[in-house]
């Protein structure tokens, strides 16, 4: 059982990761913590309760950073609609939310588990995991791991090299790469493997019930967002592959990279500098030209996708169950 | 026929391009301009006119710009040895260098040939087109076509980002893409398709004499650096696609795009930012984050390899030819 | 009285700020927060605790953020030596830590008040007031006054346009700068006129006492440092200038201006960038260079020394008093 | 005598300090280049010709670059006025401009006399300089003095940090002040205790005659907008200062420096970042941020302005004699 903090703003593909992590039998999701991103933190904190709702869990959700450390917020409306989560209906909240601030759940969680036996899965902004590892910099070498939703080595979604959850607040990214912790990059040239097929959405209408109901109707309205800004036949699950690879580390391959977030530039703020170390013509060491390097985090390379189809199907399966059977 | 100066710094490709410009009947080749690059200006000029002694060719060489416009100046000596054409003999001088510098002689020839039938082609850092369109603006309306070697729109080869000519002067490559003209790009993304494999290999092998030999020799060094330091089993012909696409416009695809030189990063600095009108999943103004685009930068995108082979292998058999046959 | 939390780095100027809010009855001080500037969060949670020891007061002390938002980290040892408060006995605490850290002090102190009761009064670099304003925005309108020590408008004293606490955590000061709340920056064109001066020495040691001793250690050690560093004669005293400002208002002269701080730059990182709405010769609305402006805080200008050694001097007279007399 | 090139954008102290250039015995001024900065190119070109009319002198003429090496161009029309040089009577040129560019009016004057004889005089943004040196890198150890009216180390013209001239092409500045030649920076910290007060228009005004008449009327409408923009009483005389350091050096103190353009920063570019050898509290090598540093710009702090008056006064003088007293 992997202990897990998800910290997300739901969003499309964030919903999925919450059903995933809640559906899959290896995951012990000990909480949900929101962050706004693709949405204000009132949005996507309501969201999170409402997939909560739709999918019958009970999962602590604590609500989070309300905007990035330095940069302006921008929202991610143009994808995610204007309720952050267009499309499914969304159910009321069934429970409270935890009393507790994101980073003080984030930090009290860690400091009362047993040392690196809880991983974070930042799939939003990284505001809430920079300010926890600022407010209380040993919950660095308590966690077991860090497995994040963002960045790119070859080309963005929000600019040409920049990526949505690290161009909302890249300072809080880089404050990521940078601490001393064992650091799983999934981005954008994974995720766009992580396609929500014909094939697999007809999986998922085949379990029948509400959660399929809710995941094709997520499904289906960023499809057509896809469709309008990015031109995709049908559209990526970019968070829930951060939860299938703690589930499955067979599932995506990786590679040692070391990665440092462009704060400065003109048109590059945001961009995920990646140089690899041992993938031909993208290690850049011999050359006269970067600084001192450090290999030391894993960036997702490749996924397979058949099991990650796998895995999002049996989760919604458990969690339309009858409960006596789960 | 199109007229072209040729604005190198030989360097491996360097070489090639320049014997595809003088060996193909569609190419005019009315100069060849210098600039530091891949080694200093003295030996880059030097390696232009041996070059020329080896191809047995007649061609102005006016030696040029020795540093770039602000940033420091970088060699390419990893790439390309101590001379900056290691590997094949380089013959002394047959001729002496034009007397102008290489910027006058660019402005005084496209100024001095009707309008729109002069084209440059810049395949080392675009120093040289920088200063000449500072100083004598009215080449840019003048100038038929420019196609850069230069740049990439996924990974560099200096940087994660960056490739080298752009890296070594990135404002004057700011420059030439703002300027007004007709520009096409042709970056690491094209010409890492242009491969010197080993069939072509075999086939300038068979063609026998002094600059098959010339050309063996280039390869085979210049593999021998690309294997070392970047992994390839064969080294690409980076400049020579220029000319290629100058020769026959089919011989690659190309899509408009706004480009910018990233100026200011602390990791980026040299970065082509490359934003798509048309691609799926490459433009990036339906979101928030980029400011206007004008795209009207022709990017280059995919090479057809046999037809740019055939040009490669028929420029060195007629250059090969008695001269009678010519 | 003004409720103030002083937000320092103790540090030499910081032991007289604390020592000016301690003893003067104009000042309520409901608590001191440490943060790593001067020198590391241990040391001078220390020192805080050490003055504290010295001057026989008895103020919560709560420690807070070892390390800047996104920066890395310096100390400023070359001023303030390997102890961060070097030439006084630095005396064991009397007291134990507050439980809390610096920044949950900070929130419950301003939300457990009424609104618009309690001034910050942040005199080393700003990273706990900036974590903070992201974890509880609320703050912001809750909180009277902002008065900071850090910046200048024309030289700073780390680099030539950056002060020591901008520069160490030039994000968290943005932060701050940008919140929308009433904040005056007390920067080195004020308190290079705060100067311990021969005629302040001597009425300090005319008191005599612990405190004047410690005083006195306290300026000598800082005095060499600072004529070594800087050339200075006497030294100045930065922090306590924010104190006096919010005892007596009319002791300094401000003037409105919008104030940046650089986060991008090559050599100006840090430099606070203050635009003065109506100062002759300092606003630059007028040109076409500038973006909007937004003229809300207010920038120190002039002090008032005699009342600011008054100040000082009562201040180290009432806590030397026997404890009756307070 | 000293041999110079007054390289300038009239401009308003333009035309003062081509007046006290053709009219001091001891400046022997071989000629004119113009740069865009004030206002375009073919205003100020005609402006410094209209000068030259006013004053009866035929001194050559050579038009330069028309925008800066890569920033965007921008112009000082709101102090220069729609003409760049609005107030006095602009009077037809009397003769033809120099059939060179100033460029290569620049590199061939240097290059064909003696070396160490020539003193480059740049008083409006750098380009014209910069391109030079980038043309025919030799003129740097040909020329004897650069002397540059330009830049500030405390507080800016345009923005908080950057002066005019530097701002409107930073690239071409900080490669003035990166190649390795004498350079004196004459900036706003000196240059605003150059005015034109009541006392000097007086003097002025005494000469009586077509001279004197324009340049009380620069005066006159410089005057009121720098009232307007800067709240100015008198207006300061910038450039004419550079030329008045090289007629006399005492007339200025200087000090070494190392100075850095920053061409990277959000709200600094343009800035000049002055770091001094030996003036207390304005030395930053002592601490730890700065990098190596290089103690080669003498850079001016404090006018002897009674003797500058002087100066202004007498070349007016001997312009306005009859041509037999010259």
């Amino acid at each position: 059982m992997e202990k897990i903090i998800l910290d997300c703003d739901p969003g499309h593909d964030d919903a999925i990761a919450i059903l995933l992590a809640a559906g899959n039998p290896h995951i012990d999701l000990l909480g949900i913590t929101t962050v706004a991103g693709n949405h204000t933190i009132e949005k996507v904190t309501r969201n999170a309760l409402s997939v909560c709702a739709a999918a019958g869990i009970r999962i602590p959700v604590a609500r989070g950073a309300e905007c990035p450390l330095v940069t302006p917020q921008m929202v991610g409306e143009y994808i995610h609609g204007d309720s952050g989560l267009d499309g499914p209906i969304l159910l009321p909240a069934t429970y409270e939310l935890d009393p507790r601030h994101a980073v003080d759940f984030i930090v009290e969680t860690v400091m009362t588990h047993e040392p690196k036996t809880v991983s974070l899965v930042p799939v939003g902004p990284f505001t809430n995991i920079a300010l926890a590892v600022r407010t209380e910099p040993r919950i660095v070498e308590r966690v077991k791991k860090v497995v994040v939703m963002g960045g790119a080595y070859t080309r963005g979604n929000v600019t040409p090299g920049a990526e949505f959850n690290i161009y909302v607040d890249p300072e809080a990214a880089e404050a990521v790469f940078r601490a001393d912790w064992d650091v799983t990059m999934v981005g954008l040239d994974l995720t766009h493997q992580a396609l929500a097929t014909d094939e697999l959405q007809e999986r998922v209408r085949a379990i029948g019930g509400q959660i399929s109901d809710f995941v094709l109707a997520v499904w289906d309205f960023v499809g057509s967002t896809y469709q309008k800004q990015y031109g995709f036949d049908v559209p990526p699950v970019h968070d829930a592959c951060c939860v299938a690879a703690l589930i499955d580390p067979d599932l995506i391959t990786t590679a040692l990279a070391d990665v440092h977030v462009e704060l400065h530039g003109e048109w590059t703020k945001g961009t995920t500098v990646v140089n690899f170390r041992d993938i031909p013509g993208m290690n850049h060491t011999n050359g006269v030209a970067l600084r001192q390097t450090d290999f030391r985090t894993s960036v997702a390379l490749s996924l397979d996708w058949p099991k990650f189809a796998d895995l999002v199907v049996d989760a919604i399966e458990r969690l339309s169950a009858p409960v006596v059977n789960r």
